[in-house]
């Protein structure tokens, strides 16, 4: 369900509709996150340090979309994990071309991606030119691109100083 | 200049920097429209339906952030044209998965497009796979889905009844 002001009303293309899903702020960061392999609460908000009341009404929007599924949290009684849904993984080119052109254009990508088979960077179209494939994100590592050094220090920067495969939990 | 609410503070991820420069509301709908050749402050609103103060902050941004040209309109004294530069251009990928999620999560595509040189429909992650190229948008043809009926009349949405080249100015 859409709420007001995040519908485009009188828009039938299927961009808006994506943005009515992912539109709104911090929700894309959300979800690259997820990617990572977040998946608590407290995790979400040391890493993007957003006030709570705005990350817990993302969640809530996004487990609403069909994006992120919530489950009982077995290592913590009474919390929950965020997941991505199938769906939600499909997002993978949303994130990737988006980092792409920010690291073009904004500031220079503080990761990179590889193919996990290969080795090989992806290209900026997101095709592994080694194996000729669109690798899905799950077929991807990522690691902190070399000289760069991370502003923050909270327990998800710590964990993903090593490389990481995307959508593989992470455990701070 | 990113203005206070639009920033991410402490984020210096480039995805976090591509969505200060396109994560507005309505600013990749407007992204959009520059791609299918859109460039009159009137067939923007017209089109997208949204309020001209709103249209105007968002153009402003966009021209702002190099995303768009603004120069005279030599048909209307006093007016502008807003094209894509470059930059903005380079967007295309992130419209794409976008329209891509949009048709397969949210609503069936309104549109189609395929590469130009050899009329095949582009695949989801945005290969040719005929000439096993990924066409730039300048390549690209975008055409009515067979079956849709658009919800609009506007001028913008009359012109691109019939096949159009992207990036090709669109004359109401």
């Amino acid at each position: 369900m859409a709420m007001l002001g995040k519908t485009y009303e009188r828009q039938d293309c299927s961009i808006a509709g994506a943005l009515e899903a992912v539109g709104e702020r911090w929700t894309l960061l959300i979800v690259r996150d997820a990617f990572y392999g977040v998946r608590r609460f407290n995790d979400f908000q040391a890493h993007l340090d957003i006030p709570k009341a705005v990350l817990s009404d993302r969640l809530n929007g996004l487990v609403e979309d069909g994006i992120l599924a919530r489950t009982p949290d077995p290592a913590h009684a009474g919390r929950h994990l965020y997941e991505l849904t199938r769906s939600g993984v499909e997002l993978w080119p949303v994130i990737h071309s988006l980092l792409v052109w920010g690291g073009n254009h904004r500031r220079q990508n503080s990761r990179v991606f590889r193919h996990a088979q290969c080795g090989t960077r992806l290209s900026e179209n997101g095709r592994c030119d080694t194996c000729g494939v669109t690798p899905g994100p799950e077929d991807l590592i990522t690691e902190r691109r070399r000289g760069y050094r991370p502003t923050r220090d909270d327990p998800v920067t710590q964990v993903m100083r090593q490389p990481h495969r995307l959508l593989v939990p992470i455990e701070t």
